[in-house]
């Protein structure tokens, strides 16, 4: 149940404990993708998901601004600071809970996002306000995850799949030539790089061409499929705190 | 511009300054309206009010949850405490601010959000960050605006003009029959209520019935004219700070 | 019972939940009345309304600086961030409620703290830690209201009343001749002034002749009866909270 | 100059850099000594000391509420965190600053501020923001400072000298039989008690009587002597910081 | 130079930029290993790496405890929040700056704190405070990091190679047995626990008899080659912030 | 019981609720003492004292920088704030808690650091969530403690009879001729000096030449001494809170 269409009454009559919130960032993504992606993506598959299961979930409005700082230098980009997107995917979550729907799921499709994510579901689990997980959809489609990038294969497949007004065909070209073959520049196992624009002329890394419409279905339907399984896990178990050892 | 389907090229290419951010809740509106009302009023004023002026703007996505913990004992009501949002809404225009869009239009739909959103825009403007200025549509009509309420004639009225399947007219009549007619307990000029559920039962204030789609279509004219009037006067300001005296 | 006089057995020796604390802002009030304005109104007010109740009213130490950086271009004007100020005032309405006057109601002479009062108000209320309500003098004595301003009629007249000697009857003209006519600066019904300084030249906003002793007391009589009735709407109260719905 | 009472034209006018903010706690003194002890005793020695030395002061109103929690289980008593306290008493002194009354001295009255007040004086004064220091003025009395106790010899002589309704002489022999020889309870040279109820019955520590109103003016004239002196130095002192080594 | 023994007018002899602060954890490591184990390898290898590069670096103690709530359940185990060992390590760091040791890498030897030192680095760098990157020595070692475990192979063949006499090999068979074979419980590529007694009975995952001491000196000098790997590249890395697009 | 060399195991299977954390400062200490005096001393006490009763005493890791910010004009001074230090131990020390070791002693090797210690304690106690009382060692050494200084007779005289390698004896003349009598700079009983470096040329304070191995012995045994008598009281403590008065 979409909680912006629905009405309180409605909510009132769910019996679920299930809820999910899609989780975004508004940030540069190539010339030729939206700046919108990372929203537009989660929102998909965060619907995708709900329809495969037969469980009631709640579903919460998607959070747009993200954890993007590594994007700066490119202008239409977005972001909070660290603490207080946890502090405000936390206190929404919370405030969820708060009604009962304590078994959380935060679809996300930002990879800036994910470790703090995981960080808020740690800290909501652990003092038994809801239990609550973060599912990353591009993290979550098998040898595809691979080859992520940004505005690479995963993200312009998908959107051509799902969007395909939003991608710019014609500057896949420039989109290639000023694009990264690789995320970071790496020594020793360790990404040197604190911002995109140190190693990505464009924002682009990844080839967007090995993603066409074709393989977005198969990321959406993978991920779709992924994200069910997870709701039902979710739903069936057992949340409570292990005993001292 | 809208920052979720353009690209950051597109965005590097803009010549402006100015920029909205449409900001509402998702919250209990009654038994007849959506908890998207607050989102959805507040978008569609900011997205007619930036085509009534011949200036290029910066739209910023819908920021969807707010202050609104006075309604948490109706279901589905989501909220943060004022501190994250104050935080959440200050860095995110911040970002904006970083790409030199610093003259900002926080977009209103909520009431429990207005206090907030001025502190938000003292902060910022008084540090020299950004000249921002919330505006809260239902106190921008005129005469309307005394007849407020919550789920009442006026959002009820807009939603009725700009979405009217949302609106549930099967149950217009449960909506007046357990609502409230004044917004709050008061003795000696002060509110003696900080829950909503002190004086409504269901959530409503004021009378739907009184909101039609052709009073909602007023409200949403006059609205975009005044934030497009806004606009205008944002662009144009001296923004300096005074000297000291 | 004055605490600042009072000793602790005289505290522990009454029977009572009732609390005031005076809230006020030492700032520029023109240059004709005193920067300690607003904690002389507030304490005048606040005494004279605990003398009209027939109960025992613990009276904390008034707080003297409170949030007022919109006056910084003049000198001698202090303040604290609104978290200072928020916090502040919390903790020690808290330390009352700790000993059981957990009634507490804030009367405030500053219009700067009205939103952040009624912030701690809600955040103790809902929490169950008191029930806490803010009263702000000039909003609570009726159509004399509408003449607030700053330095204007309303303090003006309640000084001359009170503290006759504060006013520098000498600066009065050049007190109106520097002033302006009403607060802030307007457009599409957004204050577009984050200083005072930017529509007012020494601070005055209003006439201040229009305030003379006369209606100085009437002010002071309105606003003791209105707080008078306040405490006792507080001391009746139920507080207790909602069901969820 | 009294900033409660002056105008912000009478603030301008002044030629000086010096400020006073006199601090004092709200809290048991005992039976027979006033809740407000701190405060009171604070602004005596702060306007005295002013009036000693042949230089423009700014003296800001006192600050009522300080760190008091260890006497929380006494009625009446008041407090605020340490965190809430420093930010308070921090900020209040930057926006004396602010206006270029930055070489500011702290009067205080109450000993469980003194860390705290150090710590601010430290931040401000390490930061260049204002030159900061502390004076408490119990502990520059010279050997009078070794019976300090708690409502005991010095506060109470203090306050027979200043204001002699305010000690319940009545109640001075039932202060002495429920006091305490010693603040704290010591092994190894540590205090093991955090609540001044763990060693005091009645909150009071010292002999009382040991502290007539004779004694009082002396403590008044050597603290006021002393504060001058600082204030002196103050003024004078080479505030910049020193070079790396 | 190690600041531990050093004094400060060595250190200011020193002509580097370059600094490592070893960072661990005090968490229960199975019944064989030290809970000390994550700082006990980290000194170790900061050490060795430091002895691999011609260049002075400055080295600081280690600190010692860090984000291990999940190991909560097990007696011994300390931790801090993610926030305040953010804090900790990021402003330890900002003071090593302070002196013009303003490249540092963190060498950390605990899964727990990987997120958050790759934040503080984000924090340090994008400000220009600093430049700043973690290392976590056990996903620096090749194919060997795939075995890391927790008490597993790779950190049991370290502290056999290192400080044999803290492994108790009589309990290496109850470790086994108690064991776990992998980190967490997945779904959907999602881990489902907080709590490592989720899934791990006695703390250990993974084999702790496929680590002997020869492994661990092959851990031990791939780990500190390419720690001094790392230090050339900080050394010599261009860190200005890239311009904007 | 050392944590950093103990198994979870070994620590389930203690029978007591003390434990002891070593807190100290990585800060100059002079020409001849290193920059980590604060924390070898701290370790070295706390050790001894552990070993002088007859219970079981959990040992925690050092906490190796403190507050230190007065020392920064001095090279390899580390220091954190106050706020992130009193999180820092206050969250260790809860940790620790979470176990049963809920009587704990801080043994401090700094004064900077206790002022904030004591607020931990104060902090944890008052809660109840833990009784907790810091134990600087220099404070505790009777008449000694007169002569503190800094990187001076106590401190110097320690560590030749504790790590006599570490002092640089052919400085010790240079430490002298660099180093000030007293700590700070003083008037009215105030010190008005916030960096060490405004009246210490070299960071010493007090004639190492004052403290030989010998009367390092001294300090030594007395400290530790003092330490067991300490432990031997918190164990015996009744840590309720008192009733209210």
């Amino acid at each position: 149940m979409d909680l912006t269409t629905a009405t309180w009454t409605d909510v009132r009559d769910l019996e679920t404990d299930l809820a999910i919130v899609p989780v975004g960032s508004t940030e540069q993504h190539g010339p030729h993708a939206p700046l919108g992606t990372d929203v537009l993506t989660a929102e998909a598959i965060a619907d995708a998901g709900i329809e495969r299961v037969d469980r009631e979930v709640v579903r919460a409005p998607a959070i747009p601004v993200g954890i993007a700082e590594e994007h700066r230098q490119f202008p239409g980009t977005m972001w909070v600071s660290e603490d207080t997107f946890r502090d405000y995917v936390g206190e929404a979550v919370a405030s969820l809970a708060h009604h009962g729907f304590d078994r959380v799921v935060l679809v996300n499709g930002h990879g800036g996002n994910v470790d703090a994510l995981r960080e808020v579901g740690g800290r909501l689990t652990r003092a038994g306000d809801a239990y609550v997980v973060p599912f990353t959809w591009f993290a979550a489609v098998g040898e595809h995850s691979d080859d992520m990038g940004h505005g690479g294969p995963l993200e312009t497949g998908l959107l051509r799949h799902l969007e395909p007004a939003l991608i710019r065909e014609d500057r896949i070209e420039a989109a290639r030539a000023g694009g990264a073959d690789g995320w970071g520049e790496w020594t020793s196992y360790v990404n040197m790089a604190y911002d995109a624009a140190e190693f990505t002329e464009n924002g682009v890394v990844g080839d967007p061409d090995d993603g066409d419409a074709k393989r977005g279905e198969e990321l959406f339907e993978g991920a779709a499929d992924a994200l069910a399984r997870l709701l039902e896990a979710v739903a069936e178990r057992d949340v409570s705190r292990p005993e001292r050892r």
